[in-house]
């Protein structure tokens, strides 16, 4: 006998169950949840997603997503368009939109390098951001992935691309968190943030 | 200005972030896989919570989810009619049925007396519990709540509303886990898994 008494429930579990992080447990408890609620309930949520798909279009400079052709921050004259941050997803985007430190514009790759999950070079926005290089006035890229094998595999690889043209090319400073005690902050981290030591007159500012 | 940089996203998120256990960074996390899968994904996931949502019934006897007015426990004339097992929801009858160890039918109450929560007895199937003893044929009905003050205040609510029928009522075994080595079970489970030892020729069985 099916374990699920309504092939219906076991419909939504499946398809549910497909997102990222939602096993067939949660998928249920999700399912009876919206049982539980107002009709009115799924029907936001299943709008709201399939609106969202069908709609949403992504940066034609930057790949960030946008309700228009163009993002909030490519097309805000106040935002610097002499520096790029190059960052791996629009999550990066807005935890750094949210340090309020950085008055440049982005480049979504919409991934990083990672042959364990068969993501390559052609998977990513590269190219999108080496033609923002031909034409543009830019001084400075700032490669801002995460630190990781992955991340930094894929900071060599843009580098190599991008070396040819006449920009700065940097990475986010690696070093102990803000907040860490010396003593619990990993030997690779600590080892780094000696050797990438600032003058402290530059440290105090950050 | 807005963290999210498109009003669809933020949308999206904002429903997700609705269903229990999923905040807005999981949320996220969940509206960035529907964008970079194909469309047919998120239309697929969203049909199925509407379908599920307008369709799905609650069987007319034991208030089981089912696709059809009476669900297939109750229409199956091999299981017995004369026993009920009362359950919080349709996650506790799959559990039940996975066990292959009971035979009787169903009783979903829809939840457990919790006024933390704001949930009363009126909120519960526990009337048509009743009706069902008024009209059959019922021998015995076994409570098979959680082990928690909720659940054994529940199970007294209606242990009080049936006791004037002719029933056996009974709760299902708390004891030690099988698998459970002795010194780590707590004190309670211990003590009434003493207070209520078996004579081990129906222990060997279990």
């Amino acid at each position: 006998m099916n374990t699920y008494s309504s092939k219906l429930v076991e419909n939504a579990v499946n398809e549910l169950s497909k997102l990222p992080g939602i096993g067939r447990k949660t998928a249920l408890r999700l399912a009876l949840y919206l049982l539980n609620e107002e009709k009115t309930e799924a029907q936001q949520l299943a709008d709201a997603l399939i609106k969202m798909r069908n709609d949403v279009n992504f940066c034609k400079i930057c790949q960030n997503i946008s309700d228009n052709e163009i993002c909030n921050i490519c097309s805000n004259p106040k935002r610097d368009p002499s520096v790029i941050c190059v960052v791996e997803d629009i999550r990066d985007v807005m935890a750094i939109e949210n340090t309020s430190q950085y008055k440049g514009l982005y480049h979504v790759l919409g991934g990083i390098i990672s042959p364990m999950d068969g993501i390559g070079p052609g998977d990513l926005t590269i190219n999108k951001l080496i033609e923002r290089l031909n034409g543009n006035e830019v001084n400075e890229i700032i490669l801002a992935l995460s630190a990781t094998i992955e991340g930094d595999t894929t900071n060599f690889y843009i580098y190599k691309k991008i070396k040819g043209f006449e920009v700065i090319v940097s990475s986010i400073a690696r070093g102990v968190s803000v907040g860490d005690e010396l003593e619990y902050a990993d030997e690779v981290t600590l080892g780094r943030s000696i050797i990438n030591r600032l003058p402290y007159e530059n440290s105090m500012n950050r």
